[in-house]
């Protein structure tokens, strides 16, 4: 298997491979070299990719949402094909489990098979109508109509923690190409050889779908210099991004700079603060200190939707529930985590909340660091401690999570108050604390994407209600989604056509409505004709 | 009359006003001094606006449809019982004509009551829904439900060239309060006593209808501290504007460096290219060059809309088409512009057409200069010479149009290829050429918001599917628009509940659907419940 890698750029259906600067993948869990060389991007074929791009856009967005849905539907095919080559090689980079990655694999199809049926459904472009009124005074008005048409090449930035679900094929290239818009992927250097197979699966799904060869195109590197160059190149008109808040922020400053600035979907994680009410703690002690504990060590704690934080009103029932939360937590497997940068902020992230802000620690994990191993550890303080250090709001990208105490109902909103944007927020509760905390709830809903009552944040569903987004710095568009079928309105504009003779407007917007979709219609919705 | 005004800020309900920063209104067709006041908002009272507009948030976020549409109303009853003295005074200050002004009043509270009767009924928000499936394996999907929430405080900064429509009650204050935002508006200095009439005539409509004082506030200056003051202000979320690309572009930079970067929805102009194709040149061309003087000179072509470039291919009709335009140019009115500085930018922009660019005038309008009068001017060029000067596209603000000659139909699509992002383009044709040049309009349509056939670009349809928007430079977010009921979005975030008891639901989200209005079910669109 291994021999089939050369670490070539997948440009407009070509392997190209020429120059020196190499680096290599390698057997995570294991830190030995796969023997497999990936070159590094140059500026070369960053112009070559981004101008086939550019090209094709012109195809691209003329293709019909059964055309498009297609192409995805054979990218779900070509990826069942190598499916046992793809989970073996993601295990081997990310030295993830062969079971998440196998959960990840389905996941990733059925998000592209979502987006197909949304595609095939065609009501997701927003055909909006309002026709002439040749009566109207003082002067008649024309025939108007728009929808969501494609913005244009969108650069998307892979993952580390999902090498498939948020990679070559994840959810930012699928959205995108469902808009209409071609993708340069700049694979994560992380697992180089998962998106090489993945984006081999992509070039062979266009070509069997009649899509132009230039609507995807993958890019290895493992220096800043690729996503740098990407970031600014002209014909790029949209960037699609999951990473950390520090490479995050960067690309969207460059962005913003750009002689034509572009959009920015940077989703740069959270910590998902889980508050659990005084009631809910009573009847529930047990249960939500091992769903809690569970959800925090998941994977070893890396996603974006890792609940970081904890924090409950002291109580009686203070004691009981660290304890509980602390032999869940003991009990709670340590593992490699996905990359040696990811692995060292970890152990320094732990340090500093032990020696320099001086958190207590609950519990470590029972495993012991041999190997390269990381564990999962619980902290615990007050919110009056916890608030002398607002670093601690950041998040700590793995399994460590603080439990704060809290004096009353009232240091509970205040904390809420003084949160930054994040993914998610959840609370524990009865119905009637809940109803008596409204304003609890109220205050959490300015400050995320996505509010959970009694369950927890990870797990984020792909379906058209998701918001998978927040206010900054959880990401730098609160208005958008990077999970469901929303994620497909970061890659599009509304285009309004005046006066269009029938036969040149796009089927979705025609009197005789072909597609059948549902519009809005002077005023009404309906799925008929006019 | 004039005895009523003292320059205040309104700032929660309060005038306020110490300080000794004064500027004063200009009756602008007179040069004459009005004799009023207006103090430059200093820090404090930006501060003071900020604080009632973080604070009211929490009140005007849960207002319902209704109540927030009670308001609109209101300020339109508001705006009706001044509307005397309010015409009065805008005439006074912009040099408009009084049946523009008229016009623009009866366009402001229109838009108003669209708004109003988009609260009412309701489905804007966007409802999902994805109930529970307590069966699927191999973990249970909970109940997810979304829909739009507004996204905290917002800064307008009202336009010189509407003072009504795109001012103080314009659609980027009238769309924020309709999404539930609290509004800070700057007034612009060209017409500060206009924006303090109609501000006031919001604070009486505010306290009317029970909304929080600080849902409002007005500030006047007329030095860039105030907006830049502004910008940066942390509990502002988001800012719609509506001038220059010179100070838009200023804007977008600021908000993009804050610690917490906001959208910024700027709309800075364009020059609405306008293709006229050859047949439809034989067909109508005495009709077409009267359409196309009578846009460009209308309102002494101070519009965002102002079709200041005509492209067509060169043929025998050229002279005759010329002549045509000529003598409707000549016939057009010259007067008093907007404000000093734009007659100043106007006047070297024509002249630097003539001499830095030398174009050809075509004509100019019959009014002499006398009294500070400013006339139409027509240049006309060939491509070739054009192109040699990408400076030319951008916009000159006023009644001055280009006309340029092509060699070929490819020359006209090259062009169309080379232009950047404006708010609208414009093709004459008949049906036959416009299917042969289908090319042509694909091209236009990745460069503008929308794209008008046969028609002409002012006159802009408050309507759910009208797009004022476009590419950079045109506006900062091509996503959005800042005419018509899709205005609203620009103001909103989706907002995710997962697992919310029914009684903590929106009533928009209540399985119940007690508003009646329609949403995204499990797949599927209907008005009706769960």
């Amino acid at each position: 298997m291994m021999t089939n890698f050369e670490g070539k750029q997948l440009i407009d259906g070509q392997s190209i491979a020429t120059g020196t600067d190499y680096f290599h993948s390698v057997n995570r869990a294991l830190g030995e070299d796969l023997e497999l060389r990936f070159l590094n991007a140059s500026q070369e074929y960053i112009n070559m990719a981004a101008a086939a791009a550019r090209r094709d856009f012109t195809i691209t967005r003329a293709k019909t949402g059964i055309e498009k849905a297609s192409f995805l539907d054979a990218i779900a095919s070509e990826l069942e094909k190598v499916r046992p080559e793809l989970v073996e090689m993601a295990c081997l980079e990310t030295a993830l489990a062969t079971a998440r990655i196998e959960g990840e694999f389905a996941r990733t199809v059925n998000q592209i098979k979502l987006f197909s049926t949304l595609l095939r459904d065609g009501h997701w472009v927003d055909a909006k109508i309002d026709t002439e009124d040749l009566q109207r005074k003082p002067a008649p008005r024309p025939d108007i109509r728009s929808m969501l048409r494609p913005i244009g090449p969108v650069a998307v930035f892979g993952a580390s923690n999902f090498p498939l679900a948020f990679s070559a094929a994840g959810g930012d290239t699928v959205s995108a190409i469902a808009a209409g818009c071609p993708v340069i992927f700049k694979a994560h250097p992380g697992h180089p050889a998962t998106c090489e197979i993945v984006g081999r699966a992509i070039v062979a799904a266009a070509a069997a779908s009649g899509m132009p060869l230039g609507c995807f195109s993958l890019l290895q590197g493992n220096i800043p210099q690729v996503g740098a160059a990407l970031t600014v190149h002209p014909s790029i008109k949209a960037i699609g991004f999951t990473g950390s808040y520090r490479v995050g922020r960067l690309v969207h400053y460059a962005a913003a700079e750009r002689a034509e600035p572009i959009p920015v979907f940077a989703e740069m994680g959270s910590s998902n603060p889980v508050f659990v009410l005084p009631q809910a703690l009573k009847d529930r002690r047990n249960t939500i200190a091992a769903g809690y504990t569970a959800a925090l060590t998941l994977g070893l704690g890396q996603f974006c939707t890792n609940p970081g934080l904890l924090i409950h009103q002291s109580g009686e029932e203070d004691d009981a529930f660290h304890q509980s939360l602390a032999d869940n937590l003991k009990a709670a497997m340590g593992g490699v985590m996905l990359t040696p940068a990811i692995a060292q902020a970890y152990s320094s992230g732990v340090s500093d909340r032990s020696t320099l802000y001086g958190l207590q620690v609950l519990a470590n994990g029972s495993e012991t660091d041999n190997n390269g191993y990381h564990q999962p550890v619980l902290f615990k303080t007050s919110l009056a401690e916890f608030s002398h250090h607002p670093e601690l709001e950041e998040e700590l990208f793995g399994p460590s999570g603080i439990v704060i105490t809290a004096g009353s109902p009232a240091e509970l909103t205040a904390f809420a108050e003084s949160l930054s944007g994040h993914l998610t927020a959840t609370v524990h509760g009865t119905d009637e604390e809940l109803e008596a905390c409204k304003g609890l709830l109220d205050v959490l809903e300015t400050k995320v994407g996505r509010l959970i009552i009694n369950g927890y944040p990870t797990g984020v569903e792909v379906v058209a209600s998701m918001v998978h987004g927040g206010p900054y710095p959880a990401t730098t568009d609160a208005r958008t989604t990077s999970v469901g079928t929303a994620a497909i309105y970061r890659f599009t504009r509304p285009v309004c056509y005046q006066g269009m003779p029938q036969a040149l407007l796009p089927d979705e917007l025609k009197d005789a409505n072909p597609l059948g979709i549902w519009r809005y219609v002077n005023g009404n919705f309906n799925n008929t004709s006019i």
